[in-house]
């Protein structure tokens, strides 16, 4: 393969002609797309303001003003320009494009295209082409029931949502890998930008292979300003922006010619050219290292052929263009003329005609069916995607012994890594799967020992490397690892809802980073379903390894389990939440998660060697119950207990088992049963989330009225929200993070946090001995005898560094 | 003012002079920094594998390693490299400085440095100049009960915790703000570097005035990986580098030439040189315009002075270096030989003398006394803390009407705004207190309704910006403004931590975008009361406004409310939530935040005109209790009541409160308690939290066993897990938010999560009529009007738009 340089160039990448000769060139091309462009400024303007009157027929009154004016026109006018320019690129080169929209609330504009290309009218018919579509077009935004000032599931042609600010260039990204054919256009905005995730995400081009994968065509929207002052970006000069996104490897060319729409028209084909010449060049294995793809920069004033000036102040071009400019148009006749000749300025007169229709020659402007940016089949990812070929679950099964057999892995034998043993199925499903699944990861893959997958492949990486930095390259590669959380969860949005499926494993005290966007992607999940157009798409699933329980060496920093908290804040439709206590309940649980779809999956799984405890079958059935009572480790299987004994979570289930087993050697009398429950939400009540148990079988785990010691892996406010509302919880007793943590012993940490065996065997026996006599006798004298064990256990690790033996090598026997 | 413009240049700055000619110059000066060197790398060295023998006084046995091997060497050379010559640079300008460390686990070099400044030894009198010293230095890192592998309050001259990366380097801007003599060196390293906080902090300079602040001399330290692959920032080019911090604003200077001693010692002098250029002409009245601060990127190679090569495969130079470069020294005889050669190249000999003291020539590299960085007095942030001068809280009272009184505010008057109130008292507080108390905030300011503060000072941006763009300018001003929850976040931690005070103001769905740096920052807290030396600062202030409630027209994507409970999950000592119901609650709730040391304390309170409920004399001794009994809207003086009604957050409690308004008029028989819980820690068990009532007060807020209905606003799974453990909980049913949400009216918000005044009415009918033969002769007829009354609501605001007139005017009478 030959390799070309493309050094960057300090300079502004130059039109192929100048801006004034596309001005006599294409006079008339350009003079029907500013046509389309006032049709589309007028939709945008009056969703802003009008309940009626809609297409001005008539003298504006105050009565046709909305009672409560919502929306933002600032940033309208720009993704107005951008959209127009991005359909006249789609018909001359029939590309297959869609728009990702950054600025939070530019819905008027998206919603004002989408209305004239027609995608709108597929999935709303009453928003026909006349004079009652436009009514409702105009009326029902930002109105009960209607659509809300930013992009929603609700609106075609969406993968991203306007909320929450800075994963619209990322998410972009995430939706051109492996989608060679496809270019997603991003519209960044000026407050966006200034976002942490939208800073980093520009490094994205880093990971986009131009030979298997698309391109993204950023086009960063600078009007200068954010809600109520100026934007950092807006502030800056040309030279400084030239020079940063060289620095990120971008050729950067400015629109900001007063005449706006040559200078786009010259610069959208000079991009489009450009993301040609560097696909066709690695595609004909003629790889250019480091390529520069194309960045334009729109300066445009905000909130563009709006008011200029009212009372005194200047309207566009700054911040007071954010939202509505004119508040008081209902009341002060001023301000309603000047709303008016605003209005009238775009000449509604010559965009609708008497019925109300667009004029075809406005309609001309967008292209066809699914060529339409608010149709194009990605943007329905639950349409494209294909469910995975997984394989044989039972191929990678770790043997474990069961009681009458006599091979196989010892049961309760810590030699096996859980996440390792994951690793060798998730490699085959690269290998069978090689265009539709990714894993994502903030560099840890190696650290989770998930390794196995790079016999297969490698991780995707398209600036040149060293020879011995290991799996990485340019050429392929299903994994993306950088050290961003926001960037991997963006990524991996984006490809979602493209329609494939990936993976997302991380650390457990830094998936948190990403709350608020798992928050934003459950609702926009919960919003999807009630559009029977918008099908499901594959589940986001979250490895959450490295636990506390077992960041024992990094210390207080690195314990953090609140993450599960805020899946379990999600409405029950949308959040599920698996701790599989052994490699093959994880396996069955990973297997099950791929192919699900409309979820957030959570699992939570330690890569340390840990105990095995089921065999694939057993772990199967297991996991289809969602917890269940270990008969072979409990008191004459369980049956009429003393006390039942719960691990939530693979290092508090060792807790559990080593104390049952200690129990039953030194109190038999005692009668423990032992339960595992993997799948969290079996906890909530059945009226409150579909896997939730009803009071029959909740009483068939956990009996009706016996003593319940849970072992919990997060923090025990969970249990107590779960719990709440069945009858007779003060029976539970929940043991969990209590946010103790440092830089210690694995055993340390349970003691710390009173989850250690001993701890348990306390509980118990002091529970026990409340009713039974057979226990209480030789109660206080066990207690004690633990008490002395814990005190002594402290001095000991702080001597040795270390757990004593037969706690870091336990065997259930 | 003379302003004279520096435009970029896209070149690398120049060195007065050049490497080769600053060690023939320096020769004697650089070959003892590089001594110093030696033995901060022998000490982080050992401090990784070592538990005995620390000083090789005898062979290296397999005995002397430590049985568990902890600890990132990779990242410790440049580390050392760059404390060495920041000694250098302090003793030669006596400058005031102190190092902010961003990579995460560079503890073993920073407590080499700090062992050999002397400042470790000032806390911990054991790790002493000697043999003995020594030993428990090395011995005790990464050991139970010992250092941790990063940073950590425990160790002097820390800020900034190294666990989740990223937030270094707005850490150091937020510390030199109003510290003008100050100068923060900050380490970035490559994995942090990748981060989206990191990506735009950058930009903190546009926010740093130089006539009133001090400055930050950011040093990118690039050695080229992160845990297992290469970083991104390692794999740019010097061009792109140069470029990308040109463009963010900075001169750059790149530390990579074979004599890195050489090439460090003139860049730190240039460096601190560029900032007392700035620094001068700034504070002479001649500011520069964009001022270009000095950068240093330091090139070295990641393990640098390690092992060459182990097993045929490079580690000096590459990620393998990331940790423990060598595993198996225990038990591998050739790598224990190949560790032992590593350890004595540094020639420990000559490093410490025979009593295990360190030389003096290496000792003498270290600055003196508050000089050392690790004693550096604006590090102990609660040592420099000076109480804020607070307005007389009366002077911004609401009046409120009593029931007895004729005059102010209407009792129940929707007329004010609560944070326009705030606006004003902190308007006084900035201007009593012009140099330690800061803003920061998301662009927010004045959408959140606080723009009282304009009248006294400006957003302070560096920057150009327009005449008409509103309060912002580059001399002084008090508000940070950018669109970074994460930087705000880092700016005020920074603030604070050096012993200052600030409020984040913020969008309640934005603010879980911070969740987990909060929860790293009450780590830190709680960590810090273990060091008697380390007294506490200042509380971190939120003030989390617009919220779900009244975000109706935002919609759905604005509509989360789960930071409170990320805030829950911090110990109890650390964290404080407060939901104060109106204008003089929220007044007194700041004031003590503004009071307070040590804590989080999350203010939530909304923007729109709420109903005022208490004088300020009844809203402080409101908010001492936490929660009371409203007996002026409660039947009968809420004396035995058939039902409790608590309201908890403002609009909530207006909720309550129309809702037993209406009871009081249709249903007089039945007897209602008015509740209102302001402290929402209050209800948490007094063992579990120290503002939780006792069982006795308990009773006596919510009667012993009288049915409850608690209207909240966030989740109600908080208030299940806290009041999980209290006696009868089954009579408490619990409203709250239940993850519904649309672009629709602020009654509908209500209603969609049955929180409204109609669900409250039937929920107390209900309730009452089981055991209140009074009441339940017409329960069923009332609770079905109400069921009619909600269903014609939905159809009302699809029509209208909005609520209808006598809920949104609504008063109590």
């Amino acid at each position: 393969m030959t390799i070309t340089t493309s050094t960057p160039q300090a300079s502004f990448s130059q039109p192929d002609i100048p801006v004034t000769q596309v001005r006599q060139n294409q006079g008339a091309e350009l003079d029907a797309i500013a046509k389309y462009r006032r049709a589309a400024n007028y939709l945008a303007a009056t969703q802003i303001y009008l309940k009626d009157n809609v297409l001005l027929r008539e003298p504006l009154k105050p009565e046709h003003i909305k009672d409560r004016l919502l929306g933002h026109w600032g940033t309208c006018p720009g993704i107005n320009l951008v959209y127009a320019h991005l359909n006249r690129l789609i018909r001359r080169y029939d590309a297959n494009m869609f728009l990702v929209t950054g600025p939070g609330h530019g819905a008027p504009a998206n919603l004002a295209n989408l209305y004239l290309e027609g995608s709108l009218r597929d999935y709303y018919p009453d928003l026909s082409f006349d004079e009652a579509g436009v009514y409702r077009l105009v009326k029902q935004f930002s109105w009960p029931g209607g659509f809300p000032s930013h992009l929603y599931p609700g609106i075609p042609g969406t993968i991203h949502e306007g909320g929450e600010l800075g994963y619209a260039l990322a998410t972009a990204f995430g939706a051109v890998m492996d989608n060679p054919d496809l270019v997603v256009a991003c519209i960044v905005g000026d407050g966006e930008s200034e976002t942490g995730p939208t800073a980093t995400a520009w490094h994205g081009t880093k990971f986009i292979d131009p030979a298997e994968s698309g391109a993204v065509l950023p086009i960063l929207h600078l009007n200068g300003y954010k809600i109520a002052s100026p934007s950092i970006f807006g502030t800056m000069s040309d030279e400084e922006l030239l020079h940063l996104f060289t620095g990120y490897g971008y050729q950067v060319r400015i629109v900001e010619d007063e005449d706006l729409d040559a200078d786009m028209y010259a610069s959208m084909d000079w991009a489009y050219q450009e993301i040609c010449r560097i696909q066709q060049a690695a595609r004909s294995g003629n790889r250019i290292s480091k390529p520069r793809w194309p960045l334009i920069i729109l300066r445009s004033p905000k909130g563009w052929t709006g008011i200029k000036e009212a009372d005194g102040v200047p309207i566009e071009g700054n911040f007071r263009s954010h939202q509505v400019p004119l508040k008081e148009v209902k009341s002060n006749p001023e301000h309603l003329e000047l709303l008016e000749n605003w209005f009238r300025s775009y000449r509604p007169e010559e965009l609708f005609d008497e019925q109300g229709q667009p004029f075809p020659d406005i309609l001309d402007q967008c292209p066809q069916g699914e060529r339409r940016m608010g149709s194009n089949p990605h943007t329905f990812g639950g349409r494209m995607r294909q469910p995975l070929e997984l394989p044989d679950l039972f191929n990678y099964a770790v043997p474990v012994e069961h009681p009458e057999a006599a091979q196989g892995c010892q049961r309760g034998e810590s030699s096996v890594s859980n996440t390792y043993e994951v690793g060798k199925y998730l490699r085959d499903v690269i290998q069978q799967n090689p265009n539709n699944f990714r894993i994502f990861c903030p560099d840890e893959l190696e650290s989770n020992r998930l390794y196995k997958v790079l016999d297969v492949t490698q991780r995707n990486y398209q600036w040149p490397t060293g020879p011995f930095d290991g799996e990485i390259g340019p050429d392929g590669g299903r994994i993306i690892e950088l050290l961003s959380e926001h960037t991997c969860q963006a990524f991996l949005q984006g490809y979602l809802l493209t329609g494939r499926h990936g993976l997302f494993p991380s650390y457990e005290a830094f998936l948190g980073i990403v709350t608020t966007m798992m928050d934003q992607y459950a609702k926009f999940l919960k919003y999807s379903k009630e559009f029977p157009w918008r099908p499901p798409v594959s589940s986001l699933n979250y490895l959450e390894t490295s636990t506390l329980w077992r960041q024992e060496h990094n210390g207080f920093s690195h314990q953090n389990p609140g993450f599960i908290n805020s899946v379990l804040d999600q409405q029950a439709d949308y959040a599920r939440v698996y701790l599989p206590p052994d490699a093959n309940c994880l396996l069955s649980t990973i297997d099950h998660c791929l192919q699900s779809t409309g979820y957030v999956n959570l699992v939570i799984a330690n890569k340390n060697p840990l105990p095995q405890w089921l065999s694939m079958e057993d772990a199967i059935a297991h996991c289809r119950a969602g917890g269940s009572v270990w008969q072979w480790a409990s008191t004459d299987d369980g049956v009429d207990p003393d006390v039942v004994m719960v691990g939530i979570g693979d290092c508090p289930m060792l807790e559990v088992m080593a104390a049952a087993q200690i129990l039953r050697n030194e109190l038999p009398e005692l009668r423990i049963r032992v339960v595992n429950v993997t799948d969290l939400l079996i906890l909530e009540q059945n009226s409150t989330h579909p896997h939730g148990l009803d009071d029959d079988m909740f009483a068939a785990l956990f009996t009706p009225d016996k003593p319940v010691i849970i072992n919990f892996h997060g923090y025990p406010s969970l249990i107590k929200q779960m719990l709440f509302g069945r009858p007779t919880i003060e029976r539970f007793q929940i043991n969990g993070y209590q946010e103790e943590g440092t830089t210690t012993t694995p055993f340390d940490m349970q003691v710390r946090n009173g989850t250690s065996r001993y701890h348990l065997i306390m509980q118990a026996i002091r529970l026990a001995a409340q009713k039974n006599s057979r226990v209480s006798a030789r109660a206080n004298d066990r207690v004690r005898h633990y008490e002395y064990v814990l005190a002594a256990h402290g001095q000991y690790i702080c001597e040795t560094g270390e757990d004593p033996d037969e706690i870091t090598n336990w065997q259930w026997c």
